[in-house]
């Protein structure tokens, strides 16, 4: 398999990360997580976007994006993909030598990246996917996409362990988001999704959402969801790139609406599919 | 230089961490930083036993530390160092492909440690060094010793880029631990250091201070500082392995009495230093 690494194309057992890479020894990296759809990226400018403020952010000088959607098509060719892939993407600060915490800020930051096929939306998620509730207890600029991610996969592997697709996080007894997905609820045809602050990440997908929402006159609303009155909503549904529209049919032990996904998540997923089918 | 890799000395620029190593992908790894004194890994039990403590608490199913002393003193040799080292020791969960947040629990994990010669305590640290405050915005389990460290370079980064040593947190108005360093106040000859929870390290100098308070009867307590009393005290210093026992002289625009270190603070530089002379 072919992957991506500062300028190479390279076989992946060939990439060769220093063990000074700052992105091995203290997390800091950013990273995007694509897809495709009819073969052509999808959301490639929001997601570069996104890649761009988390850069800045952390003050990583990388900005040598002229050639990267050809970079990314590139490695699809070349590992023979035809079909759908998705694509992780990953920079880091860059190396120095001895290990210290601050850095000189003219080291070299690091472009790493490889795709991967993916299937269609598969009928497992379709059918809805049963989640667990976990205390965030991540950093406080989770709307940065960092590589610092150690709360995230705990909490992701606890609800894989117990065989649940995600973990949902709360804070001060309100919903923030999933480990990798944005969350949504809906009450009586309303839908209430976290607003956009420090503790959650601006998903790509969320923002199609609230497109979707706008155009067809569907009652958004960036207003916290408070774990005490989980029960008082109809839907759940949970949203990323790869996660696409996902309903939730179960949340702990709380099987909801008979683990049938609801019609508001359905009438979004087929808004969603029909955006994703138009995109050229 | 040489450095150990999962079982090999190899020269430095030799060690090929995969791009998939989830200490890469995910700052999912633990760490030790110790170091010699006469010759001798100084504290190695207790910095093994953090070690086990961090490994445990994530999960990774890393226990081949028979030979781990041995194989610092051998990277040593191997690079002709004869004097004072300090020794950097991370361990990630491993590579999966693909990356995906959860992971099955039969990878195996991936060690990696070199050593760098240092210098005794340099006339810059002893003569007292300046911190800025910041607001802690770690995650809530900063007891674990992990590689997912943005929030503390970050606030290093600070500090480094004002000629700060440090930058000190603080969250819901009290004094937590600095970037790499934990943080004490004196006051009218009693020394205040923040109790241990999942707020702060249990730093390996930090315990030997408090050893060394009970010994010689000098009045430690485990108890808050609050940012708004800081102006309350006499001295501070922070501790840690290679910053040993350092004054601090200045807390942002405050230069604290002069300047100069103070009386307690320079006791227990005394005691710390016989502490250290003594161990063979």
């Amino acid at each position: 398999m072919f992957v991506y690494y500062n300028g190479q194309f390279l076989l992946k057992e060939e990439v060769k990360i220093s063990p000074f890479d700052r992105g091995f020894l203290f997390g800091e990296g950013v990273y995007e997580a694509l897809r495709t759809y009819n073969n052509k990226i999808f959301c490639f400018n929001e997601h570069l976007k996104r890649l761009k403020f988390s850069l800045q952010q952390l003050n990583i000088p990388f900005n040598n994006f002229s050639n990267l959607e050809n970079i990314i098509y590139k490695t699809a060719e070349l590992n023979n993909i035809k079909k759908a892939f998705s694509v992780y993407l990953q920079i880091t600060r860059g190396s120095n030598f001895p290990r210290t915490h601050h850095y000189e800020e003219t080291i070299d930051p690091n472009i790493f990246l490889y795709v991967n096929p993916i299937k269609d939306h598969t009928k497992e998620l379709n059918d809805g996917v049963s989640v667990i509730l976990e205390k965030d207890i991540r950093w406080l600029r989770c709307n940065i996409k960092s590589t610092s991610l150690l709360p995230a996969t705990i909490a992701n592997q606890k609800a894989f362990l117990n065989n649940k697709y995600e973990a949902i996080f709360f804070r001060d007894n309100f919903i923030t988001e999933g480990s990798h997905t944005n969350f949504f609820a809906v009450k009586n045809g309303k839908i209430f999704t976290a607003p956009l602050a420090n503790y959650i990440l601006e998903g790509v997908t969320r923002s199609i959402v609230i497109n979707i929402c706008k155009k067809n006159k569907i009652d958004l609303r960036e207003e916290y969801i408070r774990v005490k009155e989980l029960k008082k909503f109809d839907e759940f549904f949970i949203t990323g790139t790869t996660t696409e529209i996902t309903p939730v049919v179960q949340i702990d032990d709380w099987i909801i609406d008979k683990g049938v996904p609801g019609k508001i998540t359905r009438q979004i997923q087929e808004l969603f599919t029909e955006l994703t089918n138009q995109s050229i």
